[in-house]
């Protein structure tokens, strides 16, 4: 069986050494595998936006191995996981903390787990505080050469995974309060709602909104692009991942509206 | 005929995942391909530096497919091309809004070009917004894969591809007014004049020079390499690709004389 | 023999295409060529912080050419090197200002070693400023695909190469006086002495700890993991590399002891 490719997203940053050397360590144990970064950009420790942006991405990217390290919990006994889900034959492998949850949902759910916490592709000594270069990383890696869930550790029950807390949009009749998801870094903010979602609303395409976060409150264009409106205008859109979204034409919705995850915005028909 | 390898430049920074994305979007279709990232740090929505930066990186690079996307005004009506160029058969995919052309001007000019923004290799349903992950990266990936311009859309006139507007220097006895093109991490600044241009200047190798910009003026030696002159003085000298540019020893000439894009720069002999 | 991979450091940041561009040229020449970025995130210039992360590093990566850029001396009269090594054949490239020296000590020492500043592999005409992509990417793309130091250079004694100055620890009865060697994304900070170094200290694994470091002093847990503390509080512990090092579970060591590379810190049995 040819070497699969991983793709491998994390908070760890680029200022450092540590996504660079997870590389290392799978490019000594696979030398075929092809490792696509899919971001190490996830802010420090934020693991709901880690899962968020791993649920999205992971359906556009070739079946294969899925490391994810977003683990503020290392070293604790939070378990460490490898899960086979039912589309495509893929496997995600990383802390169980909530990170995998919304993508092994989104590519089916998961069909076998292994907790990896002692695997014996693991580097000896594992530290107490790096696993994924000594953990993460050498089973994703061993994943990919051929080596099945059960060599990679203890079968466990894959409902048993830890899923995340999840926000929850309230959807009424002239009324949608929603959270943002994700900011990018155009400051288009990602919402807890999509599209299919606004029926009954009163919110229509084509029409204007009235957008409220904190103390602000705007008017915007429920529209498709950016270039709908004028530069400094507002929208609202369907994104690249389907997810209601605000966006500020050649400006930036953060700012202007002042977002971040997690910040509650409010839409109404206008 | 073997894959080709494939170039990316962009302004997706390294904060989101956009680019990961585009990256495994062509790993799904051009398992083979080389991707090999130029910068995605271009500044957000920055054409102009963009356009710079491809056209002086381009010829080191090796022949192949070169994917560029800066790209303010994704969704509205600008075309989305595939260019041939002369040399080597270098194809260039991206958005038609000038960022190609200073790129396809030094590698001969275009020869033949194509309009992409409906090519049948384009993800379905293409997104509003992310074209370089639906439209972009696949195009260029099927060309890696050895598709043909005639394959990857509708043929068109190469030079109906759309310049950017340049700036102009003006070179004089006596005095040179240039414009900064670029500022990098070192605060080190490519100007729109190189040294060709300066015989009948009076600006000489080896000699000093008058440097004005804003309000701040200073003087320099024009000279070969940084470590010509004591840390902390500043130094007109021709850059790696060739053009004049100002650097402080172990400083920044950006930040003594306040330079970014577009701030004009005087020289004059001393 | 089959190309060997390339891992590669420097300072060259991401926001410019310094570090895209040696890769570019790396895959012109060696197509074949696995090349491992470690980081280009380290700070501007600091060859002392490259060299500690390089010491590290290196000992996880798979054996090949390493590549290595910081290089404030840049067209000085400063050798160019490649460097053979005791252990596995590894190679290693860069400017001969001390960088190298550290991992060269920790794989073993210099067997052999190329002075390459006039190298037949140098890309002509090699500019004054960029010997990443002129120079030092070539000559290793060119190791990598088989060539020989030999080839690569003039031979030079393994034992002539630049040390860096490096900074001494006092270890004594009920008192370390330590320094901060790198400070990471996390705010943890690395220190110049280890585990092995503490017995007759007075500070055992467990215990308690006075943690001072400019006017600021802090009681820690001597520690294994951050989750051993409460959120916010310090720990001191034995790092993935097996360096002592502070950090604050979920918080960060460096804000609140204000610590950067260089910074002493001392710590005493409570």
């Amino acid at each position: 069986m040819a070497t699969r490719p991983i793709t491998f997203l994390s908070d760890y940053g680029y200022d450092d050494e540590f996504a660079g050397l997870c590389r290392a360590v799978i490019a000594g144990i696979a030398p075929e595998a092809n490792v696509i970064d899919l971001t190490h950009g996830i802010r420090r420790h934020a693991v709901a936006e880690g899962a968020a942006v791993l649920a999205k991405t992971l359906p556009y990217t070739p079946a294969g191995v899925h490391l994810a390290v977003v683990d503020p919990g290392v070293g604790s006994p939070r378990r460490a996981v490898a899960v086979r889900v039912a589309d495509d034959d893929r496997v995600l492998v990383g802390p169980d903390n909530g990170l995998l949850w919304p993508a092994i949902e989104r590519l089916g759910g998961g069909l076998a787990a292994a907790d990896v916490s002692v695997s014996p592709f693991r580097l000896e000594p594992v530290s107490a505080t790096f696993h994924g270069r000594d953990l993460f990383a050498p089973v994703a890696a061993r994943l990919a050469a051929g080596a099945t869930l059960e060599d990679a550790g203890e079968a466990i029950d894959a409902a048993s995974l830890v899923a995340p807390e999840a926000s929850a949009p309230v959807v009424e009749e002239g009324h949608v309060r929603a959270h943002v998801v994700y900011v990018d870094r155009y400051g288009n903010a990602a919402l807890d709602v999509n599209h299919s979602m606004l029926p009954g609303t009163g919110l229509r395409l084509g029409r204007r909104a009235w957008v409220g976060a904190g103390g602000i409150t705007l008017d915007a264009v429920y529209s498709v692009t950016f270039s709908d409106v004028s530069p400094g205008q507002l929208i609202l859109y369907e994104d690249s991942y389907r997810s209601l979204a605000l966006a500020v034409n050649r400006g930036s919705a953060a700012e202007v509206l002042d977002l971040s995850a997690g910040v509650e915005v409010t839409l109404r028909p206008v």
